[in-house]
């Protein structure tokens, strides 16, 4: 046998289902609930065979982003989804050794690329209360940082950051010569973006994502933002082709469709705080969230409920492995109706009568 | 600024157009001419929003594939094209440092991906008749090797390596512990594999991709075949989702329809052998393909007969920057009737009278 780089012996391999969630109640990837627009179905309808032949022209497609971000195309780098726009920061930026700060529990991938690239990564806790760690991320930067990780608001705690703290990080960071990327898959849900900060920091790179609000999570469609001399460089590492045309097609009149997207939101913000209420009644400790998802504290019952709903049809996240989460789930918000199936089903399994 | 990797800043920037090509007969980037299956376009039609929301799911479609190669899903993922393919390969095996050999003229994200994982890259010159270059790979291959790169049939040059070659040069870097990785792209339009010798040789990887024959180039679709073993390092460093559901969709569906690609191949085949002669039959030198496109020497008139076929809404890719290519033109090889239109210009701008 061939033996792999030293960096991915130490790997565990990270596999999440990509099978056999068809026909359940998704509650446990945080993905839209209710489908994408209906338009871009209609979109999808009209394409042409020799479309599908041709390797994928961004140029239109950059043109509209741009518009609607008030940015210059030269500042945007299209990503077949966020986990590529990781590993191109990494890659384009990271030498083997340096330094990753990343803020935990987190979206698993910020380790996995950093290191399957050699970094050496600075896991910093977040507080017991889930709120951002902010004195300890701000002590953590030194000049052996190469880029310290936000995500705004996180995935699995939902906590959400500040402008006020952003721009100390982004400074302490400047000083230190450290990039600062911030991951906004779930901005939508917050309603805040560090996206004018750009113009500002010269070491700010932002993701974002059609995967979540806009309920393209099968596309695999993500953009980096960033200063022009940032994007060039990621450019040069980046597959040229690595979005694909249906995908370019599908944002494309996602992004025209916004009315679409700004009721879906203000519904899951509405179910979010309805969801929050309803589980506090059933004493179950619910953490705030700035995101279309809850971490749901069950204690020791975590498991039994976790599995109990997977028989019901619902399936959930079980985080109760993270660092600082144990005992609990990540349940995701959606239609009034799908949190209101989860809350009967959870007074079922906890045996409380109405 | 924030200074990207050494290897970036070597890096010079990859930029294939993307975009302008549309309403162009499009002859320059070994795309499939016709288009893909129609059936592919019906099964658009059909798509549920909610399908494009969850995240893809690919047991299904690897169920599928594996029937169809004969191997066991453990020894198959699924790629985003072969520029991922070639990625992940470079990634999970090749350490800083480490030499890849790489024959050339060939496929530049090879030389792309070993460049910024920081690879020692040893180019090795296809022979002067551009024949593959078997006696100098051979003797390249020595305890630092950690891949040999081998294209079957090269891109652009065209050429085939026989199985003899092959299994030769697997037995001396199996000696030297060395992988090689076989990219076979445009295998269908040759009509011969390796994937047989997956069972002899625990050091072959093999890349395949639904962009040229099968008409999916938009789509980003394509996989690599190995032992387990491999296969299992590989996925331990891409992310989960790389290639999009709809990909998957059409890349079914395509799987489905044989007959449509083994008819296309077959009209290409024929007519690369048809144009062959009468660019001979104009004085142009043309080396011989065993894929679908055939690259021609023009000498001196190479820029003018691109600029001028250009101008007549006919694209081809101009290679006289590549090494052994000066003057040469790579024109990809359609339909008869689109044969007929590249000659017919042809003869117009050589001023070739009937």
């Amino acid at each position: 046998m061939i033996s792999p780089k030293k960096t991915v012996v130490q790997l565990e391999a990270y596999s999440p289902p990509t099978s056999g969630r068809e026909n359940m109640l998704r509650l446990d990837f945080n993905e839209n609930t209710i489908g994408c627009s209906p338009k871009i179905i209609d979109a999808l309808k009209e394409i042409d065979a020799n479309k599908l032949s041709v390797y994928p022209e961004y140029e239109s497609f950059l043109q509209k982003l741009s518009g609607k971000l008030g940015l210059s195309p030269d500042k945007i780098v299209l990503t077949n989804g966020t986990d590529e726009a990781i590993n191109q920061i990494m890659q384009t930026f990271v030498e083997n050794g340096e330094e990753v700060i990343i803020p935990v529990p987190t979206f698993a991938m910020f380790k996995f690329y950093a290191t399957i690239i050699g970094a050496k990564i600075n896991e910093v806790f977040y507080n017991l209360d889930l709120s951002f760690p902010f004195e300890q991320v701000m002590n953590s930067i030194t000049e052996k940082t190469k880029v310290v990780i936000l995500v705004n608001p996180n995935n699995p705690t939902g906590t959400s950051i500040s402008e006020k703290q952003i721009r100390d990080v982004l400074k302490k960071a400047k000083s230190k010569t450290s990039l600062v990327m911030i991951d906004e898959a779930y901005f939508e849900f917050y309603g805040k973006s560090s996206i004018n900060l750009i113009k500002q920091f010269d070491n700010l790179i932002i993701t974002r994502t059609f995967s979540k609000a806009y309920g393209l999570a099968g596309l695999r469609c993500g953009y980096i933002v960033s200063n022009k001399e940032i994007i060039a460089n990621i450019r040069k590492t980046i597959s040229p082709y690595s979005v694909n045309t249906i995908a370019l097609l599908c944002a494309s009149v996602a992004l025209d469709d916004q009315k679409f997207v700004e009721q879906y939101v203000g519904e899951v913000i509405q179910n979010r705080e309805i969801m929050k209420k309803q589980l506090s009644s059933l004493r179950v400790k619910v953490f705030p969230s700035s995101a279309n998802f809850l971490i749901c504290d069950f204690g020791e019952k975590c498991e039994e409920v976790y599995f109990k709903l997977k028989e019901r049809g619902i399936l959930v996240r079980n985080r109760t492995k993270d660092p600082l989460l144990k005992g609990c789930l990540r349940i995701g918000v959606g239609t009034r109706k799908q949190c209101e199936k989860v809350i009967f089903e959870l007074k079922e399994i906890f045996g409380v009568k109405e």
